[in-house]
C-alpha cells in the first residue's frame, strides 16, 4: 500500500480525562515496527471493559488515551518479522494475546500467554515500550494492545486473528471479545452433557452467549437468572428455556434452583462479575457432578466465601478467561462457526426461493 | 453356617459416652434382614473419624454406640434378595455406600450415592429403622453402617465390596477408608499428567496415599507440605521428592511453592481439613491449568475465601469423597492394584532365589 512505511493521519476517538466525553481528534499513527502489524479499523463496538478504564474508578488512570478493543479490520501494513500477516488480510484484534511459544500457548488447558496476556496497565507497544498513536508530537496512550476507538491502530502481531475474508466484518467484529468469552466458556470449559440442566447468571451479550454456547453443546434444559426480567423475552433466543429473578423469591437462588432442578443444576455459568451472584452461581450446581464456571469481573476488593463442604460434595469450580479461546489459534474457527450457520441460512433460503418459483 | 438367621453372642468394643474409653462387650448381633449382610470382621484399623464421632464435640452425640469402619471380613450370613454376595465371601465395609440404582450411582462421576451416602447421624439400619446390636435386649447405635469395632457386624449390602479371596485381609482393610481417599484424589480426581508438579499438602496416611497416587500417574515432583518435619523421611517412600515445611518460612507457602515451581504447581491435593491449608492448597496451583483438589473434612463453621480473580485466572478447585471411588465398583479394583505389587514383588523375589541356587 501507498501508506507502508508512512505516518498516517486519521481519525480517532480520543479520552483526555478519565469520565470526560471522548474527542474526535486528528491522530498521527506511526508504521508498525518489528512483530507489529497497522489495520484500518472498519467496525468496532463498546464493550463494559472500556467504559471501566474510562472512567478509571479504583484503576490505574492513563490518559490521553485511545480505548476500544472489540472491533473488525484489514491490516495495511505489517512490521518486520511479520510472515503470519499480509497487506489485506481479514482481521480480529483480541485485547489478550497467543505468543506461539510460551507454557501457556503451548498448553493445551491455557491461554494466558504469559507475554501478551491482557495488561490494562500497559498504554505502549510490548516491543520498544513507546506509542504508536500522536498529536502534535505528544504520544497518546494505547488500550489492552488493540485502541480501536481509531481508522488505524498498531497492534502485536500476537493480538490478531486472520480470519475468513467472506466473513461480514460489521457482524463477526463482536466475536472478538464478550461472545467468544460467553461462548467459550460454556462449550470449552463448562461442557454440559446432552441433555443436561444450565443456569447461566447475567443476560447481557456475555450471558446470552453463554445461552447459546449451552444449547449448541446440547444442554436441554437453559435457565436464565437475572433481575432485569426485560432481558428474558431476547434470550429466549439464544436457547433460555426458563427463568429465575431472583428479586421474585425471597428464599436465596441456589435453593429455588436447586428445588427446579431435583437437587442443583449440572453447570452453571456465572456472566456479572457480581461476587454474591458468582457464590450463588457456584452453589446452585448438583453435588457429585455440577460444576460452575466464573467469567465476570469481579470488584477488586470481592471476596468469593463459601463453606468448603460445597467443594467436598464434589462440585467443581473453574474460571475462565476469553472462554479458553486461544485468541489466533481457536478465533478463525469461531467466524467459520458463524459462517456456516450464515451459509447454512443461504441455502435455506435459496432451497425456498426455488419452491417459490414452481 | 450354622449361625445363620440366629443372634450371635461376640465381643465387641462399646462407646458408652463420649469421649470415655471404649468398653469390652459381650453383644447379640441379630441376623441380616433384607439387603443385609452379617460379616465376621477379622480385621479392623482406626481412623480418626471413629475417634471424631466418639469425642462428639460439636458433633451429635449417640451413645451407646460401636465405631469402626476400616476393616476387613468374611460374609457370614447373608439376607432376603441378597444375590451379590455369598457365606465366605472376602469383603471390606465401607462407611458410604452403592446402591447401583441412584442418579450418583448411575453417574459416571459421582459417588454420593442418594441412598446409602455417609450418615454419621444415623445409629440404624436404613431398613427398617432399628440397630442389629444389643445388650441384654438394650439397643447399641451403629456407626455409618459399618461398626467394625465388633467381631460381627450387620451392615447394607450396598455397603460391603466383596474382593479377591486371596488378598490379605490384615493389609487392604486399610483400603476400605484413608488409604482410597487419598490415592484416588490423585489418580481419579487431580490426574496429574505425566512429568508433572503436585503437592500434598498433609503427609499423613491419606496425604500419604495422594503422594502414592501422584507417582502412579506420572507426576515427577511431588512436593509434600507439612507442619511436621518428623514426616518428611516416610514420606520419601510414597513418592515425596521434596518438602516445604510453612514453619520454615516467613512468606506464604502459596509464595514459596511458586518461586520453586515457576509459578505455581501443576496440581495441588490437601489431605489437613485445615481450611487455611485448604486456601493454600488452591492458591498455590499455576494460573492457566492448574488443579486444585480438597480432602480434608472441615470444621463445621469454616470458610473457604479467596479472591474470584484466583479463579478467573483459569484455576480449578474440586473436592472428592472417598476419593471418588464407587464402593462396591471400584473398590475390588483397587484391592487388584495392591495384589499386582505384591505378586510382582513375590516374580521378583522368586528369580533372586533362582539366581541364588546356581
Amino acid at each position: 500500500m501507498a501508506t507502508a512505511g508512512k505516518v498516517i493521519k486519521c481519525k480517532a476517538a480520543v479520552a483526555w480525562e478519565a469520565g470526560k466525553p471522548l474527542s474526535m481528534e486528528e491522530v498521527e499513527v506511526a508504521p508498525p515496527q518489528a512483530m507489529e502489524v497497522r489495520v484500518k479499523i472498519l467496525f468496532t463496538s463498546l464493550c463494559h471493559t472500556d467504559v471501566y478504564f474510562w472512567e478509571a474508578k479504583g484503576q490505574t488512570p492513563m490518559f490521553p488515551r485511545i480505548f476500544g478493543h472489540e472491533a473488525g479490520g484489514i491490516v495495511e501494513s505489517v512490521g518486520e518479522g511479520v510472515t503470519e500477516l499480509a497487506p489485506g488480510d481479514h482481521v480480529l484484534p483480541v485485547f489478550t494475546g497467543e505468543c506461539k511459544e510460551c507454557p501457556h500457548c503451548k498448553s493445551a488447558e491455557s491461554n494466558m500467554c504469559d507475554l501478551l496476556r491482557i495488561n490494562t496497565d500497559r498504554g505502549v507497544m510490548i516491543g520498544d515500550g513507546k506509542s504508536r498513536f500522536s498529536i502534535d508530537g505528544k504520544p497518546i496512550y494505547h488500550f489492552v494492545g488493540t485502541s480501536t476507538f481509531s481508522e488505524y491502530t498498531v497492534m502485536h502481531v500476537g493480538c490478531v486473528a486472520k480470519i475468513n475474508p467472506e466473513a461480514p466484518l460489521d457482524k463477526v467484529c463482536v466475536l472478538s471479545c464478550g461472545i467468544s468469552t460467553g461462548l467459550g466458556a460454556s462449550i470449552n470449559v463448562a461442557k454440559p452433557p446432552k441433555g443436561s440442566t444450565v443456569a447461566i447468571f447475567g443476560l447481557g451479550a456475555v450471558g446470552l452467549a453463554a445461552a447459546e454456547g449451552a444449547r449448541i453443546a446440547g444442554a436441554s434444559r437453559i435457565i436464565g437468572v437475572d433481575l432485569n426480567a426485560s432481558r428474558f423475552e431476547e434470550a429466549r433466543k439464544f436457547g433460555c428455556t426458563e427463568f429465575v429473578n431472583p428479586k421474585d423469591h425471597t428464599k436465596p437462588v441456589q435453593q429455588v434452583l436447586a428445588e427446579m432442578t431435583n437437587g442443583g443444576v449440572d453447570r452453571s455459568v456465572e456472566c456479572t462479575g457480581n461476587v454474591n451472584a458468582m457464590i450463588q452461581a457456584f452453589e446452585c450446581v448438583h453435588d457429585g457432578w455440577g460444576v460452575a464456571v466464573l467469567v465476570g469481573v469481579p470488584h477488586k476488593d470481592a471476596e468469593f466465601k463459601t463453606h468448603p463442604m460445597n467443594f467436598l460434595n464434589e462440585r467443581t469450580l473453574k474460571g475462565t478467561f476469553f472462554g479458553n479461546f486461544k485468541p489466533r489459534t481457536d478465533l478463525p474457527n469461531v467466524v467459520e462457526m458463524y459462517m456456516r450457520k450464515v451459509n447454512r441460512n443461504r441455502q435455506i433460503a435459496a432451497a425456498w426461493s426455488m419452491v417459490a418459483s414452481f
